[in-house]
């Protein structure tokens, strides 16, 4: 067990330093499974932590030249630590910048409400009603997957890099931060909308 | 009729020249009532000109540092050419601003969903039901009145000059800039919340 990895995981999870030795010698130095441990045995620093791996993160906001158009985002990480690095910031104002361009509905699609999901069903079934059963259900799954990347920020295609989802960028911040990164919510205005 | 009066019509209605000098006649100058009788006439310019006068504005955004509050609003007035003026765009980042150390709910008190105000209304009712019935209409009428003060935008005691509403502050710029200024909507997070 390096001093390093000693460092981060109490930076990560405040827990104590005793705590934290035996939870990475159980998980061999695998820093996420050590965290795991802590959290499971409920060494978390104070309680607080549990509301905290939450609850960090920044209300982050992108406003279009000209003022038409505006987009107002909270994304959340586990550590105020993390919150503070510049990854972490760029993060924000991308997502920021992607939800003014792209316009979505929901964040992802289990937000979606059903009676919405079920009227998109409907119409995409009328449109297909002469096929046979087997063909319908594949045809009407693709399609239901086609509206949540139209409506849905992480299905939609990153504005910046089309080839990626907003999923797959949010997937390679937590790579590379090692904390949960989520965006809670967001709105966006367009002039007289 | 000035050339300066019949200039500015112009650029609040976009109407035809005649038609404007027909309207300042029949209105005995007054520029309130030509704008008026033109819009009666439908002679607001090319029908698009009925949209603009509820769509043109700015989404401006106030962010706190530290990036733990942030607001999202959209301001309208009636023209393009007071959305561009610095009076509009400060009186936009003032009130960006209250919101966000204000916490309103909702712009206004017709805003505010019944159920809302009756729960409100019972809850006062419970506290002063000894009280004879004039007395309690009377308490009851103050006591909404300053939920809606705590709750609505336009009621709430602005931010930087508590003396005046947010409201007094909106009736100041359609009086200086000559045009109806409208708070359309917001949003407001605070991380975690």
């Amino acid at each position: 067990m390096t001093h390093d990895l000693l460092k981060e995981v109490r930076e990560l999870t405040g827990a104590g330093i005793m705590d934290i030795k035996e939870a990475l010698h159980e998980a061999g130095n695998d820093k996420e499974k050590a965290i795991e441990i802590l959290r499971k045995k409920g060494s978390l620093k104070a309680g607080k932590k549990a509301d905290r791996l939450a609850k960090e993160g920044m209300i982050e906001t992108y406003i279009h030249p000209g003022n038409r158009v505006g987009a107002l985002l909270e994304i959340n990480c586990e550590t105020d630590f993390v919150a503070r690095t510049e990854d972490f910031k760029h993060l924000a104002k991308e997502i920021a910048l992607h939800i003014a361009a792209s316009n979505p509905l929901y964040v992802k699609p289990e937000d979606v409400p059903a009676e919405v999901v079920e009227k998109e069903k409907e119409i995409y079934k009328e449109q297909i009603k002469d096929k046979p059963e087997d063909v319908v259900n594949k045809i009407l799954e693709g399609k239901i997957a086609k509206f949540y990347e139209e409506i849905c920020l992480l299905e939609q295609p990153f504005v910046k890099n089309p080839d990626q989802k907003v999923k797959d960028i949010l997937n390679q911040a937590v790579a590379k931060m090692g904390e949960n990164v989520q965006v809670k919510r967001f709105a966006r205005f367009m002039l007289g909308n």
